[in-house]
């Protein structure tokens, strides 16, 4: 895999002797809670399912998903919404495909697999990655698709708003913007008014691309979707393979489409310990950015930290970040942390003073991360778990 | 979905009102005894683990892959063999594809989706579906890309001996043969003597195609590989997302390798069973082909029947059989029916007398017909199930 992620939990507990349960994973931007109540009991009675092909319509999830997403647009499944990063150059074979970056590293990688040319349009720190309309629009030129996560990983915001977004789609109907609204779930305010989706009916060159892995907290069942004009849907399902989505995955996206309460749980709780999180990072002199997700990208220039340098002093300890040198754009003085618990997210801050000193008035912080402090050697404590 | 196949359960249940369990499916080439025993609850200590992103690598998997193959060879998981299908051509980029008929259908769909010219080399009923070496060699020129069942579907047998399979790729180097042995394992002997997987090392342009979902039972979870020289496989990675296996598929893939019994035991009743339901058949009026694998091909000219009369007639019973008329080479008067249980195989022959009139010496299949005589009316019987 050519690609740098997160989330590699497993290769951690190995190197470092530890048990992976005794992992709390900065690196992936996964729902802290985990997957909602009672999922793991519902698909523990629908394990007997997995002896039988799926339904190759998948109608029953494809009926719930537009319900979700209020939309009368075709749905297009995937094994992950990485699936569809990959299907949809290989389906339509761009020859320029623009990502706007520092950005998912796997949008470049599906391009260029697809023998497309690659051209990057590279935010700037000191603008906060503000995106300018006029700037997007200038590269736009001889494009034939273009990435734009709304919001952005990893920078955390949005790029643009989504009236501008559209007007932008009206303007260069040659190119497809894949819109990857996989981490919309987690920002405060009401999906329909920030989301592109609404939008899809009436511009075909809009294609919106759903994750159900992240908020749901699912990454290990693999589910996608992406919102299309018919057309394009036909043109996708023409080109992948059928029962692309296994039982249980079709399953629990069903089931988590219905946690209402867990959804608006997960917003607050995420939305107070984002802010919570910055103010403390900002206290001990790193600078994160302003973000909307359930993740933020942290500069480490301020204190003279490399990120290579914090993922190998917090990995021994349990403590998994994502550095960030893989991403064009930045380098290996940024870290992008996910969200966590709000005694995960004292426990990182606590271990992040011994790079930079003590900070003043952290007295609830450090009281909350001596509560675990026997849990970096590898001590496990209770952990949200599926069906719990 | 363009392609037609069979294991359609839940949209019969739906179509004719019955309950999925209450169906018996002779349309899906799936092993009859359903999973391993002790899958279903494994796979239940294992649902916590859908939190977490999977192992990218999948180490395990594949060293218990490597092992049960018996093979040095690059080993590329896919979500099911389909999946495999169609990232060949989609990576490869072949002009001509050639296809030997009648095949699974989705080979030709994929070299398509993927913009391949389908050279079709079509095989006669009247010489038992036989391949002659030289037919094959006379259509190899200017193909890029050639798929053979190994054994084949829906005929049931090999199309070459593996040693004509290995002569031909030494010939034509300039052409990759991909080779599905996804029946495989059902074949009576062993392994190693008949798959293509020892000459991997040896021809760069031979892929050997493993489904792990039929033999064991698992379509509904999703589990291929590849088996490929390591040049084509880092193409095939290369061209493809990550964390493609969902974590309970690669669970379930390193349990089931493990169960040799059950693949001894599966081997002998699917052996005597398919010699069982040919005999019956014979004693019909009906003309099954000779087979190797889990299937049988059946000429329904002598008994003057149509292949959807007999599906629309047994639908309502819930008995699911697969007409022929999809496959180019083949058409309505062929039958594909898959080899199932004992009492399975009894009930199913019962029901065909009707179309065809009372059998002689048919004794011993009316009565085991009658003790399941309530079964048609949606009565459940106890069915084998994952962890049971």
């Amino acid at each position: 895999m050519a690609v740098e992620h997160g989330g590699r939990r497993q290769a951690a507990a190995r190197q470092f002797g530890l048990s992976p349960s005794a992992i709390i994973d900065f690196s992936a931007n996964i729902n802290p809670l985990g997957p909602p109540p009672g999922l793991g009991a519902y698909l523990a009675r629908c394990l007997t399912e997995v002896a039988y092909y799926p339904d190759p319509e998948y109608g029953e999830l494809k009926t719930a998903l537009k319900r979700w997403l209020q939309t009368t647009a075709a749905v297009v499944l995937g094994n992950g919404a990485a699936e569809l990063i990959y299907l949809l150059p290989q389906a339509l074979r761009p020859r320029r495909v623009l990502v706007v970056e520092p950005a998912f590293g796997e949008y470049a990688a599906a391009a260029r697999a697809a023998g497309a040319q690659v051209e990057r349009l590279i935010l700037a720190p000191e603008k906060g990655f503000a995106l300018a309309a006029a700037d997007l629009a200038a590269s736009l030129r001889e494009v034939e698709m273009c990435f734009l996560g709304h919001p952005n990983n990893p920078t955390g915001d949005f790029l643009l708003d989504r009236e501008t977004l559209v007007t932008l789609a009206d303007r260069y109907p040659g190119c497809l913007f894949v819109v990857d609204e996989s981490f919309l779930e987690f920002v405060p305010g009401a999906r329909p008014d920030l989301s592109v989706v609404p939008f899809v009916g009436r511009y075909a060159n809009l294609c919106v691309l759903y994750s159900l892995t992240k908020f749901y907290a699912l990454p290990g069942l693999r589910l996608g979707c992406a919102v299309v004009a018919p057309v394009l849907a036909a043109k996708l399902e023409e080109c992948s393979p059928p029962w692309r989505i296994n039982v249980l995955a079709a399953r629990a996206g069903i089931f988590v489409l219905q946690q209402s309460g867990y959804a608006t749980y997960t917003r607050s709780l995420v939305g107070r310990e984002r802010e919570f999180l910055c103010r403390g990072l900002e206290e001990l002199g790193f600078m994160p950015f302003p973000a909307k997700a359930n993740f933020l990208l942290v500069s480490l220039k301020a204190v003279r930290l490399s990120g290579t340098t914090v993922q190998r002093a917090l990995g021994p300890k349990g403590i998994l970040v994502r550095r960030c040198a893989s991403f064009p754009g930045l380098g290996d003085h940024y870290l992008r942390l996910a969200v966590r618990l709000p005694w995960e997210n004292r426990y990182l801050l606590r271990l992040l003073t011994s790079f930079v000193g003590e900070p003043e008035g952290g007295d609830e912080r450090n009281d909350a991360a001596d509560s675990h402090s026997a849990w970096g050697d590898g001590l496990e404590l209770p952990r949200t778990v599926p069906g719990s």
